[in-house]
């Protein structure tokens, strides 16, 4: 059963969310432009609520203080009760989950925008839970037609497994959008530029929405996660080789069982011995290094998203 | 008056380290491969030593700990007497200087090979004093010779202003290898298996001077630092604009007055508001935010560097 029903009412409490990740530059600082200026996340219905995440994380420039934010949303985490030497990142997964849930309840916000970067080559990668968020899926099919030059990927993360635990589970709908490759800590004018666009064509689609326009079904392909393969490493825990120039780069290409996938330090390669072509994705992020996390697998599909039926206004 | 005369006998001691920077990822894992197989450090005539530099940084991934150990080798701070709540690179550097110098003493080491990564498009860069290191600036020219797919810039740092505070300063002579683009955090490939190559070179050159070769003079572009620009700010100190795509990746470019440098969040362009041509380097570099630096600017030159006399063996 899919998590995220169709709205059935305009959205008019809409969220944007830079910063998750403090080192993530691109959401840090169009959060804290649209801080001092909001006019831009304005709409005829709406008004989005402009965020800085993880503001302490910010100022830092970190990803994180004391845990990663956006693995802090679980009912676990956010019902326990606060006290005085807490984590950081829980006291303040708690503030957003009061400010713009709480998590699966009716006065939830309606839509959640969450900008991220990766130092991987990902492009415009366009994330959502699952396939059955019919209204996130018919916002991708929107910001693929109206500013069609960008290369998309549309990466669909829920396994299935345990409970969900990023900031974008908090609100009833939600995209998440990565943008890469950038360093952290680095601000490039051309990533910005593009999120920038992005966001506002995203607030553009929930307005049509909200003022009671259609949205025909379609076919789009999406890119499934399948989990994620480490790196080699000795038996102190340190990498014992790197991601093979092969692969570098090349988030998205298809991946073909006995091509390299590392090199190790001494030379030799490593091969990929899987059994079925997968497609690879956040290749070499730094962030994923302390997860135990070279890159993510995934298979590609073609899914059927319905129609997205016009609101009785 | 050069602080860096020309060796008069044969280098035995010579360091290479990696990590002085704990989330440049390149010569961190040189570093942790050499101490672990150091056979390809050695020449017939001396065995470079291989050294984590800050190994506290590099477990963290971090720049530094508590101060950029690579500001931490003035005479005031390793003169200081040790106190049980100093700043750990004060220790640390306490430490490398009784490793590898004293600084500006006759114990010091011959030879110090640092290997350091940046975000900025610097290709590989290397990196000395001044240009009157005449032993360096051979070595600089081997390279090049030995290893001419590789697109050099030499740049020399010193401003004749303070002392010196790197750790290049600690040992009789020295030179630093900056390669890039490569994000803080990463670990690419090709850059590992090109800084590895130019450190095998350099060794290689160290061995061919040992043994009595002469080196003719020469001339040599090179670029000489003229100091940093800063982005616009806020009141607050956050940035108010980003580097203008027009100079991103572009260092070693020549940047005339008039051409844009800046971009602000409000739309608007900055442009450079010299009176002459300069040569814009460490464009975007992610560890300089904190240090009010967007890029350093420097003149192109061409300097003559004398013949290196043979060894008297």
């Amino acid at each position: 059963m899919c998590s995220a029903p169709v709205p059935r009412e305009p959205l008019r409490r809409v969220a944007v969310t830079g910063g998750t990740h403090g080192n993530e530059l691109s959401g840090v600082y169009l959060a804290r432009h649209w801080l001092r200026a909001p006019g831009e996340l304005q709409r005829p219905s709406f008004s989005a609520l402009p965020v800085l995440a993880n503001p302490a994380a910010a100022d830092l420039c970190r990803r994180y203080v004391d845990q990663d934010l956006n693995r802090s949303f679980t009912n676990t985490f956010l019902s326990s009760r606060a006290t005085p030497d807490e984590l950081y990142e829980m006291t303040r997964a708690r503030e957003l989950n009061q400010l713009l849930g709480p998590k699966a309840s009716s006065q939830a916000f309606d839509f959640l925008l969450d900008l991220h970067n990766t130092t991987a080559n990902v492009g415009t990668c366009l994330i959502a839970k699952e396939a059955c968020n019919t209204f996130t899926m018919h916002l991708f099919r929107h910001l693929q037609l109206q500013i069609p030059e960008l290369s998309y990927n549309v990466f669909l993360y829920w396994r299935n497994v345990g409970e969900t635990f990023s900031l974008d589970s908090v609100t009833k709908n939600s995209m998440t959008l990565e943008m890469g490759p950038q360093p952290q800590g680095v601000l490039r004018a051309d990533l910005f530029s593009r999120m920038r666009a992005l966001v506002g064509a995203a607030l553009d689609f929930i307005e049509l929405f909200n003022q009671g326009t259609a949205f025909p079904a379609f076919e789009m392909e999406v890119y499934r996660n399948l989990g994620g393969v480490d790196f080699p490493r000795t038996e102190d825990g340190h990498l014992a080789g790197m991601v093979h120039p092969q692969l570098q780069d090349r988030d998205f290409q298809p991946l073909r069982p006995g091509a390299p996938i590392f090199q190790m330090f001494t030379g030799e390669d490593v091969l990929y011995e899987g059994d079925s072509t997968v497609y690879p994705l956040f290749i070499n992020e730094a962030a994923y290094y302390e997860k135990h996390v070279a890159f993510l697998k995934s298979e590609k599909l073609t899914v059927s998203v319905p129609s997205l039926p016009p609101l009785v206004l």
